[in-house]
């Protein structure tokens, strides 16, 4: 019987293979597993959200004892104190509230070319003048007021350098204004269509050369100027409370983590949360400003120039509008005029760091520039998923590095050299 | 002159809004952030790659320490250990190896079967008879033999219940081929196309019922029998070595990381991981088994039964195919299956820890039948990102309560009522 058995398994092995399949219960296909990198998948929302589960699971017993404690942990006296050391002169306040004077320079500086009352060249003058005192003043002053502190410094010079980019934008783009309305005028150019429909009213040049339209380009959350910013249709008052309720939350969670020694890089990536998306769509929220696009899909960055052209798109944009693209117009190289954007950047790194620790050590200046050989070893050598952890593994040992050189330097000079 | 200035603003902002933009220059444009769940984003491989990163950078301090002292970590005597109280007698390996017995009689029956000299009664009587030995076999054997150490006991009930799923599905398989040849020879079934394209050679019943392809599928990572898998074309070498490397170096890992008292959950998510992606991946690319689908995207479930459909497929498709639909066509209702369905997992939960452990406590069992009243809790009250925090939290937190239940008990029974 065995034998029977064994021919009639054999005869039917032998048949020749059929063109259908007598099977209908086939359940298994052809494919990848999803992590493989093969497979082309990367929906992973759910991690994200795992990360913060874990954040606050993880803290969420020493936050409670910290509110039975000690009640709301954001201190406002202890805030205050970080801005002053003596409460009765405010510095960085101050140097905040006289900023207003260079917005209005560079209004009135605008209104009088609008209507040809200084020529071009008087105007630029003018213009250049405002914009360097905009980054001496109050490096002069961070430096020679004793009472100003570090944290206080940081702010205002912070303040000043966004109002720098921004006047700066406000110049060029009421100039190139002009140039389209001269041209105009000699019937020389076409007419540009608008890419968005707005509820607001339309404003031509030079009728954006108001207080309100200054004021509000001054407080949204761009860098660059243009007429007729892309509007949202209304205020949602639940997105609003949700990014007002992160803004408060983030740094209480940042707080109630201090004890645990948490790595830099932990505390930059909620840094990173806090500002560019709360505290920036809360503002864009609130002035119904409708372009949300604060920063791209860094996180998946494979190469190290990837990461810098997406993590901060605002300044990102502000390079690309009025430094890089003016620079390929005037036929200066591509290599070239990346490097001047890295060094621009590294100035203004050190510039925010050395002068509010009055304290010149080149460290963010180093740390800006060296990321251009870092950017061509990453782009030669490594791609994919090895090229994403090289860029992490840059950012969780590079920042901790260079904030180490500016603390333990710090100490030294402040408390006498114990090392 | 100040007059002449505002006069003209005043008549620029009257002026009608044109249907063009006479700015070329406008960068900005109305989007939202890539982190609001309005943006319908969701790539975030390299918040994965960020994970990796932290994992190892995190431990690479220790684990470089530990291999300078002792080599490497997976100390093989060790493990041998935790299989044997008495290197001298093997009763996990012996129990693994004797497993043969039943592949071979399940072999056997349907060959019976297969030419007709056995009735489909008795065939199905001892398919019974075989897969009921299968589960009381081994757990006899783990309660009767005192050298068997709990890890050996999980292991070898672990290989027998797969044993007993996989055939399971082999019976049934082989059931609704021969049904199929009936109804051909009736002329009353259409053919059924195949749906994949394999360069084997296609085999037919009865021509499947040999001992190579039997043990091919009860090698391959699959509890679903089927006759011709859809294979992979060549082994590639470079995805095997890559493989082996997590294969060896995940375990390291994770035993790096036992001072950090880390929790269980990580440990899961780090053993998930290890088996459903690195093993199960290398002894299907041994094998050329195609079908690489172990597990789905469950990171990003938003009910408790997406995630229990999502992260062990072999298991899910096992229940599908063998279990929920037949109970389906027999005319039971969806809701009755599906805690059916848990009912036996529920089994299964309880029987691989509570026999190895020789502790009948049941809270495995509670554990599984809980996932019920949490599902309908969860599917009713959230969803979206709140919904996916659930899955999570629920998933972080409930399962240390029951390997604590376990760990409590066992210590109490083993080292006396301490607490």
């Amino acid at each position: 019987m065995k034998k029977k058995v064994f021919e009639l398994l054999t005869l039917a092995a032998a048949s020749p293979a059929p063109v259908h399949c007598l099977l209908p219960h086939s359940c298994h296909v052809l494919q990848e597993s999803l992590l493989s990198s093969a497979s082309g998948y990367s929906n992973y929302r759910g991690i994200l959200n795992w990360c913060v589960v874990m954040l606050v699971l993880s803290n969420a017993r020493l936050f409670l004892e910290n509110i039975i404690k000690y009640g709301i942990l954001v201190d406002p006296i202890q805030v205050v104190s970080l801005f002053l050391k003596d409460p009765y002169s405010w510095p960085a306040a101050c140097l905040i509230i006289v900023s207003n004077v260079f917005i209005l320079a560079a209004l009135y500086t605008e209104r009088r070319l609008a209507v040809g009352t200084i020529s071009e060249m008087t105007g630029l003058i003018l213009h250049m003048f405002n914009l360097t005192s905009l980054l001496i003043f109050p490096s002069a002053t961070v430096l020679s007021v004793p009472s100003m502190t570090p944290v206080g410094g940081v702010l205002s010079l912070g303040v000043y350098t966004v109002l720098f980019l921004k006047l700066y934008s406000y110049q060029d783009t009421n100039r190139w204004c002009r140039e389209i309305r001269q041209a105009k005028a000699k019937r020389l150019t076409r007419s540009y269509s608008c890419k968005y429909i707005t509820v607001h009213a339309h404003v031509t040049y030079p009728g954006n050369l108001t207080h309100r339209d200054m004021y509000y380009f001054v407080f949204a959350p761009t860098l660059c100027y243009q007429l007729n910013f892309p509007r949202s249709s209304r205020i949602r008052k639940r997105f609003l409370m949700r990014r007002l309720f992160e803004m408060w939350m983030v740094p209480t969670i940042q707080n109630s983590m201090k004890p645990f020694q948490v790595p830099n890089h932990l505390i930059w990536l909620i840094f990173f949360y806090w500002f560019f998306h709360s505290s920036m769509n809360f503002v864009a929220e609130l002035l119904q400003f409708g372009d949300r696009e604060f920063y791209k899909d860094w996180w998946n960055s494979e190469t190290v120039t990837y990461f810098w052209a997406n993590w901060n798109i605002p300044v990102h944009k502000w390079c690309l509008r009025h430094f890089y693209k003016p620079m390929l117009r005037k036929g200066i190289n591509k290599f070239c005029a990346q490097t001047a954007v890295f060094l621009v950047s590294a100035f203004f790194h050190e510039y925010l760091v050395s002068v509010p620790l009055k304290m010149f050590r080149l460290w963010a200046f180093m740390g800006m520039m060296a990321q251009v050989p870092l950017a061509w070893f990453v782009s030669r050598f490594l791609n994919g998923n090895y090229g994403n952890a090289a860029v992490w593994i840059s950012l969780i040992i590079g920042q901790p590095v260079a904030v180490l050189m500016y603390v333990h330097d710090y100490y030294v000079i402040h408390y006498g050299g114990t090392t």
